[in-house]
């Protein structure tokens, strides 16, 4: 992946930088996904672990950070509380559309550590569903109906670039 | 992306949360390049920000910060310290072969925040370098020759699953 945009220069105005990031839709992201339990938390929603008891006990974090976490996902609508149960009420997490799209990233996280720290073999195997064959995430090119390799990726600026 | 494994029970022996944790590719990541200044670092050394001084006008990180963050990532093997003037000697900040294989997260990192917070357009589109067409990111079947919808993923243990 190499950038062949004109680079931020080290001295130019202060908010040169400001502009960069607040264009940049990886600084948005990690606005809303940026904290570790934050991820280790939508890992569990994924595999099916959706009720604070539960999250507390998988994952070992303290009650206020749990639930401290869980209402800002709730609040950028990547989580909704579902009621499981009425009497008491009682409501689990599901992910939300936008909340399930964040599986490109996960796996994304996932496939890295995998290939360098899995070093006794990987602890979890993706596979499709249809044939149980290992999946394999690629970027593509639609047009020429190939996988780009990372050296052929270049970037150019979209219309949502704030003026430097 | 839905698990088929089973799930830790919400009343089960503590070691099993340490288990499921010890032997997810996730938190390895996370260990890594679980901060959000860390991700920032690295998509700036992506773009071709690699000095000290450059990387802190960029981000108006403090320098102590910048300092940590920098030499953890040396430390863990994403970045590499080079040389590029000698008298006196002043180096920049390389991604490893391990580092550039984190563009697959920035790439989901990025697609992200574009499709749910690029509301005025993405900031950034990766292209093709051969033809210019922007790229998807997909998950593919290598046996099927297709791309798979995440509905359609499923996991199953690999031989690096610790016994919970």
């Amino acid at each position: 992946m190499v950038d062949t945009e004109p680079r931020p220069s080290s001295d130019g105005p202060s908010g040169a930088a400001a502009a960069v990031a607040s264009s940049c839709s990886i600084a948005a992201t990690l606005d809303v996904v940026g904290d570790r339990w934050t991820v280790l938390i939508l890992r569990d929603v994924f595999r099916g672990v959706r009720r604070f008891a539960q999250l507390q006990a998988d994952l070992g974090i303290a009650r206020n950070l749990l639930a401290d976490r869980l209402s800002r996902l709730v609040d950028h609508g990547v989580l909704e509380r579902v009621p499981y149960q009425t009497r008491p009420l009682r409501c689990e997490y599901r992910l939300t559309a936008k909340g399930a799209d964040l599986s490109t990233a996960l796996i994304a996280l996932m496939g890295w550590g995998d290939r360098w720290y899995a070093h006794d073999g990987v602890p979890t195997i993706l596979v499709h569903e249809t044939c149980g064959t290992p999946l394999e995430q690629v970027v593509r090119c639609p047009h020429c109906d190939e996988t780009v390799n990372p050296g052929r990726i270049r970037s150019r600026p979209g219309p949502g670039r704030s003026p430097a």
